[in-house]
């Protein structure tokens, strides 16, 4: 079991990879009534367990991602009295803790809440961070708060009942944290690419925890993305509107996009072509695309609306070589010009 | 112009009162984009002054402080390409700064934003100590966030054109920062409840300043209020059932909950029955309502869903004295056994 606190603010969160779901109440103060949020699928894996508790069942999707959705769980909330001495655990993927932490960071101007992060892409990523929100207006994440959990609960266990589709997703992140930041990450990935497919217990043990690792370091230092944490969006800029624009997973997205990066990387910090190879050749490894069949202009709109663009400049995360990551204020012109494959 | 900045978690805010609306341009940064949310009223006053920005209109009264509202808000948003970079300004009262408060505080996870308040219930209270939301499920105040304006402009001429019925609402919120915490202002107002009630505009002045001082020094020992801020909630846990049952206004209902909340610190703390009668008579001739037709178990009911419960608890603000406020943590069935009138 590996454990790291991240101390954000004036709050602190708790991460713990290879822990087992089943001690969850060890993680749980006494008295405060605990609420699940989660969906059909961990309900039908996990439901003997987890309907110990009171439930509130979303639905599955990044189409569940809304202010509907919201509201369906401030009416549950409600109903069941929950008051602030309750306390949320969200059981499940990214989606599901997007929306329980914001449900729960809003609910009476916030009640405590933690996780137990069921897929590969949450545990290495989206459960890690204190991010949280819903989509909006056909925009990613648009609408949300900066506010971290209690606890994050990553039981690496669970990720082996995943689709192959979800389960790969995940390596997006992992190959995205050890490209800005951790070349000898990237080498353990070239070494074990094949284990990892075969979902080798240690070896997707050991990603989660080094992947966590490299993120809580960033987030330690700039929670609310004034400057550092922005390399975190390595591949994202462009990935979210691939992601908008073509309906492939995050992870899909997130490979797509850190290609359309590492290959503007080669002209603008100098970033060698070979690496540039080397890195699309893991990707092609782990089961992820590199290419998408999107038009250039389609991916710009989309892209010019991200949350990362501040008036005639856009934060662009490029590579000067694998685990050294660069931020470039780029205006918005020069983006402009430039076509992406 | 009185001037005090309120620190609170790692941010500031700025709270200036007698300052004019017109000199909005000294408070804002450089480089930032503004774009204003108000509402109809204010544009029919003041809409030479700020169609200057953006704007972004809602509408009138607490039936429009609602998730669609916020949602109208967020659309508008992302028509005037809004991004981090962007600068929100609510003009108006407390129902215009809490939806745009909380608006400001979860587009893209936040940008920042400013309020210059209009009326004297938002002036004294409602745009000073980072509370923001909407009403949801019937309940007031269910859905938002602990968030500060990085300015609060309070110019006390703009009270001089609001109907009597919303002016003399603000005359409450001083009577309870009176009441709770500072017994000279409560001389003070008995001293000039007839120059308070004609407008005068030094005495109003001095209202608001002696207000805003109150509450911003308990709100920076206790932003979230876990504890001590719970004072400033004297009269509003019973006024808010008041509030949604009757339909009176914010004042009125919070005037109403001062007594029921007087009365019974005469048997709970030893509150002598003559400070009963004195607050009784100051809020008469201040023009509020000391009672309510609803009957009692409606009251209740809507109360036993307060934000302040805690299980089978509730936190009741009481007095000792005119100046002294008590947080008594009641058991729920005392209070259920409790008649109110």
């Amino acid at each position: 079991m590996f454990q790291l606190t991240i101390h954000a603010g004036d709050t602190e969160s708790q991460v713990v990879a290879g822990e087992s779901y089943r001690n969850l109440a060890d993680y749980l103060q006494d008295g405060r009534r605990v609420i699940v949020i989660t969906d059909a699928n961990i309900l039908k894996y996990y439901g003997d367990f987890f309907s110990a508790y009171p439930v509130i069942e979303i639905g599955m999707g990044e189409k569940n991602k809304t202010l509907d959705t919201l509201a369906h769980i401030y009416n549950r909330l409600l109903e069941y009295n929950a008051d602030r001495n309750s306390f949320i655990v969200a059981v499940g993927g990214g989606i599901v803790c997007d929306v329980a932490g914001f449900a729960a960071s809003t609910y009476m101007r916030g009640i405590p809440f933690g996780f137990v992060s069921t897929t590969l892409l949450s545990q290495v990523d989206a459960s890690v961070g204190g991010k949280n929100g819903v989509n909006f207006g056909g925009y990613k994440n648009m609408i949300g708060a900066f506010n971290q959990p209690q606890f994050v609960l990553c039981d690496t266990t669970m990720t082996q009942t995943l689709p192959d589709r979800e389960f790969i997703s995940g390596f997006a992140e992992i190959v995205k944290a050890a490209a800005i930041r951790d070349a000898g990450l990237f080498d353990y990935l070239e070494q074990n690419a094949d284990k990892a497919m075969a979902r080798d217990p240690e070896v997707i043990r050991h990603l989660v925890v080094e992947s966590v690792k490299i993120k809580a370091d960033v987030v330690e230092h700039d929670e609310r993305e004034h400057g550092e944490r922005r390399i975190l969006n390595f591949g994202h800029t462009f990935g979210h509107a691939v992601e908008v624009f073509t309906g492939v997973t995050h992870g899909e997205a997130v490979s797509i996009g850190m290609m359309m990066a590492a290959r503007r990387s080669v002209a603008a910090c100098g970033f060698p072509q070979s690496q540039v190879d080397r890195l699309e050749h893991l990707l092609v490894r782990l089961g992820l695309p590199v290419t998408t069949g999107a038009r250039s202009e389609d991916i710009l709109r989309i892209l010019l609306k991200d949350k990362k663009r501040e008036s005639d400049f856009i934060y662009l995360v490029l590579l000067r070589e694998i685990g050294k990551a660069v931020i470039c204020k780029t205006p918005i012109e020069e983006v402009k010009g430039k076509k992406y494959k």
